[in-house]
């Protein structure tokens, strides 16, 4: 399982209810901050998300809507006594940036920062731990972007099932053996259960796509994920401001979704402009049926 | 007049209902800015601020709880078309980070940002016009660290007595002649107001020291202020920690009201342990009687 909390999605700026860009993803207990807004403590706050949980933080790119809650949020955790290490990814210059930020404050952290400093315009493998993988998605903002695509192995066993007939076991043991018990042949003897399954990975995929410019070069990275989180800035009239702010409509995130045939869509980073976001999903279900509003504090299961 | 608006009053980090350090002080119009911690965008929305009345901000020192609200600010008002300068008073250094911040995004704003940089260790005034003038209070808090001393002069009218009868004008005429009517002889004659009365300066003053540790060597500047906000980040019960941190308690900051003889005294930048803030004022009062909790939203007008 994989668990999305929604900590902000505004573009640009915060409003009166809603926050800049941040969301949690919860896999094995370990919580990946994606993109760290302003007022982001306030939000893991509110979505009882434990600061300890958070050993990675991913930075899509630095627009100060992406990382201006980063700088506090180091300096949080060390004053509530973090010890452990926070890994940060991010674009080259955020380690400038970040200690630049702490320095001029005569202040450091007891606890170890690990920059992860990206520079690489295709797709890398930035994380590799217990069967969870990360991997750069390059995105086309105007200036060094990367999504990243979460991928979570799970190992179901698969059964031999001539193998186990010709042990002469029995069709009414084989949801036992699936599920890990021995087989039991009609002498009497035990087949152990590694002798009758196969193991069969399952992976478990999210993609976050923001902020960026429509474009098909991203779709076959992200082809059949489970579920797609996709900026989605504007609306259809607004798409000559999007084309030239580098950012893409609900209308381009649904061709997106279609075109690399996810399950499920989300749009999000929506522009203070507009008060009514249900048009967003109207536009987007034109073409892609399976989606839904990324908005402050909900949360998806994948 | 003189209308002070608390946004945050958190000492080092955000709560789920309190900000970091940030108050606008209003005056004939204009909105001062004192420090600006994360969140207070959202803060100055909330408290109906409009944020094309705020031409000056001034920094205290650069921890982070201070000023990290500050980046985010200066794009959002580009974003919203600001076309007039915006001042920035603040430590020595301020000016170098924010471009920082501004460059790695490669962000601009196509409004002035003029820096005032500060490093003078003793007092300065650092703002004069129109009757309103801001003097640094330099403060203890093992950096950098000034406060801010606001006085607006307001003139009113003395009249010269012994002038009004020499020239045979009534007692009756007195009191139309304090407010701006000329004077009439008793052969039908006018005597013109202005030479009749004195302006005479009144002052408000409102003094703003956070952070620092408790010291005397402030009180001669905040002499029988109107309003002093004075840090109180720490309850008696820790006032060793006060000291290692360069803070004041709540104790101390009721003995500097005291002894510079202010008429009020509103306590802030609470530290986030403690649950009762009325033990602030409890241990405050013990002191000096005058005494407020500057919270959130709050609105104190001199």
């Amino acid at each position: 399982m994989m668990k999305l909390t929604i900590l902000g999605t505004s573009s640009a700026y915060p409003t009166l209810d809603r926050f800049t860009a941040s969301q949690v993803l919860q896999i094995n207990g370990k919580s990946f901050l994606i993109d760290c807004g302003e007022g982001i403590q306030t939000q893991l706050r509110k979505n009882k998300i434990k600061f300890n949980s958070i050993e990675d933080v991913l930075i899509s790119h630095l627009h100060g809507d992406h990382f201006f809650g980063l700088p506090g949020l180091i300096l949080t955790f060390n004053l509530l006594g973090r010890q452990k290490p926070l890994n940060i990814y991010g674009p080259k210059g955020i380690k400038n940036i970040i200690i630049s930020l702490l320095k001029i404050g005569n202040t450091w952290t007891n606890y170890k920062l690990n920059f992860i400093e990206l520079e690489n315009s295709s797709s890398d493998i930035i994380y590799e731990k217990n069967n969870i993988s990360i991997t750069t998605i390059p995105l086309y903002h105007g200036i060094y972007t990367n999504g990243f695509l979460f991928r979570k192995k799970i190992f179901t066993h698969k059964l031999l099932i001539e193998k186990a007939l010709s042990f002469g076991i029995d069709k009414t043991q084989f949801s036992g053996i699936k599920s890990g018990k021995d087989g039991l042949k009609s002498d009497g003897s035990v087949i152990k259960n590694i002798e009758l399954v196969e193991p069969l990975p399952l992976d478990l995929t999210f993609a976050y796509c923001s902020d960026t410019l429509f474009n098909e070069k991203t779709i076959h990275q992200i082809q059949a994920c489970d579920l797609l989180y996709h900026e989605s800035t504007f609306l259809k009239k607004h798409e000559n401001f999007a084309k030239k702010t580098f950012h893409s409509t609900a209308e381009q995130a649904a061709l997106i979704a279609k075109k690399s045939n996810v399950k499920k869509l989300l749009l999000g980073h929506f522009s203070a402009r507009y008060k009514d976001l249900n048009l967003f999903l109207k536009e987007s279900k034109v073409i892609f049926q399976n989606v839904d509003l990324a908005l402050e504090n909900k949360i998806f299961v994948i």
